[in-house]
């Protein structure tokens, strides 16, 4: 109980508490290998979920999986030049196989467009080869000098959609599309409020034309890039010759477009929802929904408890019962520390009574209900849950994003506030790097949806962006 | 069509033959990148439902996923001495980190052995810890000179299990109960007629106790290894350290398994059904089970095939439609190369009869059903198709096996014919490389369940074992 207990105070020491949080809930083991991390059966079981939800939503729309070599030889990554530019100082070079010395090095892919470049210069001939919608499930490396556990790793497991399109227009859309899907599911599924925008120029992808971004706040109001979208236009298809004969015949480049998100949104969900007991999870991506704590060691509350949890498998939710020969005060830090939704405690007393005690994880609320309608009950406070963690993050989040009418306020806002500052911005790299220089707050994204209301609050030059800046992870 | 057809003829060259059939098939392309190959989307589906199956069935027996890092320090690597004297030789090395040499080089994981006992360690105190039960899908690489799709790759997507028990007793209870999953998910699901047995202590895994296998013979009859199953008692828990607290509350080094299969097995189901005309895929594992192929251009018999897909649809039978503007002959040739299990072809004149041309892609042979009860005949087909490639193998295999009651005997048949060789053998070394040297067989594996009925064949002495010879890929 005491180690359970250890985890550093929040509000005193949020990266402490971050780590001692990931540790102590099983998510993560520190390896041998350093900058790596252990992704435990608990943590991996998260992202089982996310996969999940995620490759049956591209599969719907169309996407489909394939695996690409996790290898790119140097002359390959050297093709588009503002990707190499943007790569190359942080990959992994392997320059030995077996005894002997490569002839050409090879880099651990920090990203695959290169390769699926490689690929679809082969396979495209016509417009009627067209779309090409494709995805990968697979581990990048980038050499990374600072790591924390899920947010900046040198190997994070993830997702790159790439696909391919007859005209500008549809490959717009689907970087819009994909851009949405994961703002629906961050939404719904993992309970975040995110904000989404187009990168700066400066911020953008190496190699993009256009960069959509989710950003999410974290509790500590820093920004955490949590899911990219991008258009390529032909950048890529005219550096590696990849061509398709049109409808009218003729030959042409086709349009491109990459997408993905990693492990680093566990590191968004547990950074926005836990608190001082551990981790908190969203109901829906939650490996176990309801944990069973029989208090004292009774034959007949054991049988109901296995009853109950007949009942929960034959419905579909998780839960498990925790039998080992702890007492119930360790249990009940355990399940919190472990962030399951619900904890159900069953004594004599209560199965006398016919009724059982719920407590939610969020809220800490005990509630005794009837062992009658025990499903229904949780049904309900899952989504209870699931809405509340979503309204509570939301509620924070709005209170830590501010507007800045001059660069004095934006300067006096950035020295004493955590969050994200809004402004009116000319659009050009200059202000942007005044900005990050004097501040450290760097552009989060551009409001496409919004209209600049004034001159750009560094050079007083015409506004041309509504614009999000903050620190970030 | 032309294109789809030029398979070489399996008989003439089954090299060359493998190769078209995973090519024209679209399993797989090759890359830039020497050795690896890139699993295409239809290649990939098949890993999919395999993966599908298999996780299903290690969860059910109390296996929990988790991910490990993909680089292994040397230092790591050297801890065990028969492990590195096996690995070292074919892993890849990486040097360099972004712009830094690295103070030690770190290979890519062939395998994952010492990752999980540097992270057992830390976490396992008492018995009350184990058994531990873990499983991986990933990729390794081993630095191949020789490399073939599927057979023998760089890069290669497996899986593997690492537990760790409290007895010897059970530790070796556990390899074989996961030698008898990978043995029935084969039989039953890939329709491969598997032999099972124990690797020879020349063969056996670096590292491990004992090694079982799983050998699976091609249509050409030479041998795969298609999965495998180690005890390895204390040999890495001694090396490494690792120590529980046992019931009488002693120290005590753990019992250790691991067992792993790969997308090598999708070679093996190629090598084992395909044919002449490309693919043939076991119904169970297929992608896509029922191919619509419309004949002519008409409105009437569209509707109709939409139709029968959306019922198939709502009965989980993957289906798609062809409606490109190809000719039947063309659209029949690529359902063959692909291997549907069943193709269905529908006319105008069918329609009117009510009936529709159901062809088996096993046999060939074309089916005139009625429309009405077209599910039936679909599902009872599919199983028929199941039932009949595992037969046919079974068949061609017990016809490749021999048995050589002298060591003369044993080098006509080496010398003759294509199979395996089944020999008592005094269980020593120097005879089983003797055997390798002058006539190129490999040992197989020791049949367990069999006693030995004569002296060795090679050197006169006691028959200790019964076991099987043969050439491998």
């Amino acid at each position: 109980m005491k180690e359970l207990r250890e985890i550093t105070r929040r509000d005193v020491d949020f990266a402490s508490w971050y780590t001692d949080v990931v540790k102590k809930a099983d998510l993560i083991d520190y390896s041998s290998v350093k900058g790596s991390m252990i992704i435990r059966p608990y943590g991996y079981a998260i992202w089982e979920n996310i996969q999940s939800v995620l490759d049956k939503e591209f599969k719907r729309l169309g996407h489909q999986n394939i695996q690409m070599p996790m290898f790119i030889p140097e002359s390959l990554l050297n093709i588009e030049k503002d990707h190499v530019n943007g790569f190359a100082p942080e990959v992994a070079w392997v320059t030995q196989g077996g005894s002997e010395l490569l002839e050409e090095r090879l880099c651990v892919r920090p990203t695959s467009e290169v390769l699926f470049c490689d690929h679809f210069k082969k396979i495209m001939k016509s417009y009627r080869d067209l779309p090409l919608l494709y995805n990968q499930w697979c581990t990048i490396v980038r050499w990374e000098k600072n790591t924390r556990p899920f947010l900046r790793s040198r190997e994070i497991l993830w997702q790159e959609g790439h696909t391919m399109h007859e005209t500008c227009e549809e490959a717009v859309e689907e970087t819009k599309k994909m851009l949405k899907v994961y703002e629906d599911f961050q939404r719904n599924y993992l309970a975040l409020p995110v904000i989404v925008g187009r990168k700066t120029e400066k911020e953008k992808f190496a190699g993009a034309d256009i960069t959509y971004t989710i950003e999410a706040m974290m509790y500590d109001g820093v920004a955490l890039q949590n899911g990219t979208s991008h258009y390529f236009g032909q950048n890529f298809a005219k550096a590696f010759g990849i061509e398709f004969l049109n409808k009218e015949n003729k030959l042409e480049n086709p349009y491109q477009t990459s997408w993905g998100v990693s492990t680093r949104m566990i590191g968004a969900i547990i950074m926005t929802h836990s608190d001082d007991r551990g981790l908190v999870l969203p109901p829906k991506i939650a490996p176990i929904k309801v944990d069973l704590i029989p208090i004292g060691n009774n034959e007949e509350v054991f049988r109901k408890m296995k009853e109950i949890q007949k009942i929960l498998d034959k419905e579909h939710i998780t839960n498990q019962m925790n039998r080992s020969d702890k007492t119930p005060g360790f249990k009940f830090a355990e399940s919190e520390v472990k962030g399951y939704p619900i904890r159900l405690e069953l004594g004599l007393r209560d199965l006398e009574a016919g009724t059982i005690t719920l407590v939610r994880r969020d809220t800490l609320e005990k509630i005794s209900v009837s062992l009658d309608n025990i499903v229904e009950n949780i049904r309900t406070i899952l989504e209870s849950i699931q809405e509340n963690l979503y309204n509570r993050a939301l509620k924070r989040r709005n209170s830590m994003l501010y507007k800045a009418d001059t660069y004095d306020e934006f300067k006096s806002i950035a020295k004493s506030k955590s969050g994200f500052i809004k402004i009116n911005w000319c659009g050009n790299t200059e202000c942007e790097d005044k900005i990050k220089e004097e501040t450290g707050l760097k552009s989060r994204c551009i409001l496409e949806e919004e209209n600049p209301d004034g001159q750009c609050i560094v050079c007083g030059n015409s506004g041309k962006h509504k614009i999000y800046f903050g620190r970030q992870y």
